[in-house]
């Protein structure tokens, strides 16, 4: 009898992790990506920050999986899902070809959200994709050329203000990262200019990190401030033009740079599936993880949506689709076995954000609170454990290493394709 | 009474040799280069085939001025030079300024020569520059892709054909690497699809490497076939068609990858200077390297035409604008000083070129030749010596220990910019 067919649309955490799961088992393993690379997501905003490579946070999927011969890995773009004929429709560079499924693990993430707001995401950056990042370094690098070239104050202070929305541990890291190099850059670099780089961060809710006990929400926010961020606290964004942001009560920011981390959407893919989605356009999952009224097709990570024990949704985490990951890929075995699935359970190791050089917090086990330069030392273990590749891991230490002693920020390329026709 | 002030065009080899012979000196320098960043250009084919990462091979100029307070460098095109006036306009991101100059260095360096064939340069990729690079490492990994899906054998050879023109040394570096990266990635990654790419190497000329001995050209294309690159002599390229190029016997190549490496031409910022240029659009300058028939205007390296005591003009190679630049600021120091001028005279050290893992030639000052391992080793050695900058030497050191070691390519990333309008 032939292995059953598992077609994974995603190689971020989820579908990777999944396919992992899946290797050496008794099934065929599809792998489907937009990109021929995985990106750790967590580090996207130190390539913005020229602080790391693109090939330092990313790995080829190929390379990934090139020892196990169960698993192919595709490049290309889903086009539609039929779950009644179980296929699944891909593009790969304009051709376009139909793999059939006997399990389906749809992993395509999220999206940022701007609720409606087409201003907010027009005049916006964001931080989910490697072409994010160098989006963002370039334009940012190519600001300061053009600012040592302006006169007016007023036009200067918007070339040399960035603005990130959203106080959640993206939001902070950014914003951190980002006065740390300017700063430093512009200190060093630009000194017959005197330039001087600004950042605010601008925050809706009356606190920074959500889900954080207080006393760490103000770690945070100290730490920020002594850093020289400026933190400005329940007081959303109401309107975005090109050149200004304006808040809530009127405030108006000059800018050239937002940046958006407020929050994510379920990947548009779901809406492929003929079920109605949850809130933030989330697919509503058994605690199999099966897509409510669909056979045979799992839904796992930011694109799923599920509540846990209390009747809460669990959040948009990397550690919840790894675990969901897991099962996903136990179920479809047991299920192929014909044994019974089993729940999920997220197991809460923790969280933490990092803030810059020496700052971080970190809540583990639900339980431990620890700040500053403990929990930035905790964090930056963490994140070099998890990177996908070693010679990856190596880059990364070595970068550090050198970032952390030398205050360099040497990959300020601005760097862009030559002929966007080719 | 002020220092005069220099203002130095390009930093390549030429500009930014030049402006490191300034540092400290009683002069003021402005430096001009239309990316943000030197680029080692002698491993751009490293980068083009998945080996290195583009901000190994470069460093941010105003990062390598850093500590000099007499050097200010700037982003931008220049878009004027009046010698009259003695003034340099410069656009940078959409505002153009003028620097007024004592001196001017003109360093732009070189362009690929097509010889007035529309053709060959609207089909081919070249490798000048990083953005280069970048296209055809993009552009080879998307027709891995896309040959997975094609079962015509002819549209398959099509994909995986590469065709390098040009026997210099650039030329089989690129030949070389390329068939070490396609075949390994092809090999280890697409096992399922039994995919395997044919590089070829056309040269006009009976042999490679025309400024070699006999003996050494005859050893590079020995390597250079026990590795698997097909070498085509004596047959220039007569026409390139989308898919194919024909070479002057009637032979046509199937190809989507023709990488053009025959030769370069000077800058066309040398038009703007008003003199007639020599052969290749290149810029007569006398033996104190002063452009002739103009006031206080140097001119070096790929941009520049002097010829040898024996009447033969210097070659553009990366040592002559070196030596050239170390003689110009020599020579403005002198001239500003009220003192006589030095000629210029070349010092050949030798030349390399490499082929592939544990192969190379060396031709050292023009008595010693060796190939093989030893020669690979030299040229490792003196490449990683040359990198600017203690960060890239050591990145790029281990880099080439682990694809040594491993036969990695982990540079694979298919990355564009996402949105090109912004």
């Amino acid at each position: 009898m032939k292995n059953p067919r598992v077609v994974i649309v995603g190689a971020g955490f989820g579908g990777l992790f999944a396919a992992r799961a899946l290797a050496g088992k008794p099934v065929e393993v599809i792998l489907i990506d937009k990109h021929n690379y995985h990106t750790f997501s967590p580090l996207l905003y130190q390539v913005a920050t020229c602080a790391l490579d693109p090939s330092e946070i990313a790995r080829p999927v190929r390379a990934i999986f090139s020892a196990h011969t169960n698993i192919q890995a595709f490049l290309g773009e889903v086009q539609g899902i039929d779950p009644q004929e179980k296929t699944v429709t891909v593009d790969t560079e304009g051709t376009a070809h139909q793999f059939a499924y006997d399990y389906l693990i749809l992993a395509a993430g999220s999206h940022s959200a701007y609720f409606g707001n087409d201003d907010f995401k027009q005049h916006s950056f964001e931080l989910k994709t490697l072409e994010d990042a160098i989006d963002l370094r370039n334009h940012a690098l190519r600001l300061f050329e053009r600012a040592v070239w302006v006169d007016d104050p007023q036009e200067r202070e918007r070339m040399l203000t960035f603005v990130v929305v959203g106080g959640g541990p993206t939001g902070l890291e950014t914003a951190g990262a980002l006065y740390e190099l300017y700063n430093h850059v512009l200190d060093q670099e630009y000194k017959h200019d005197s330039l001087r780089a600004r950042v605010v961060l601008v925050e809706m809710l009356p606190h920074l990190l959500a889900p954080y006990p207080e006393k760490l929400r103000q770690k945070a926010q100290e730490q920020l401030e002594s850093l020289g961020v400026e933190v400005i606290l329940e007081n959303p964004v109401a309107k975005v033009r090109p050149g200004e942001v304006e808040l809530a009560d009127g405030t108006i920011l000059l800018t050239d740079t937002l940046v958006w981390s407020v929050g994510v959407e379920g990947s548009p893919l779901g809406n492929m599936l003929g079920v109605s989605p949850a809130r933030g356009n989330r697919i509503p999952v058994d605690r199999q993880l099966r897509v409510i009224g669909l056979e045979k097709v799992y839904c796992i990570g930011d694109m799923s949506y599920l509540e846990d024990p209390e009747g809460q949704p669990y959040p948009q985490m990397i550690p919840i689709a790894q675990q969901q990951a897991k099962l996903a890929a136990e179920n479809i075995l047991v299920d192929a076995a014909g044994k019974p699935l089993g729940n999920f359970r997220y197991h809460d190791r923790g969280v933490m954000a990092t803030i810059g050089r020496s700052r971080a917090v970190a809540w583990l086990y639900q339980r431990v609170q620890i700040s500053g330069f403990l929990a930035w030392l905790a964090w930056l273990l963490l994140h070099l454990l998890s990177l996908i590749g070693f010679r990856n891991r190596l880059n990364v230490f070595v970068s550090w290493v050198w970032n952390y002693f030398t205050y360099d920020r040497s990959v300020r390329l601005i760097l862009e394709k030559s002929d966007p026709e080719r």
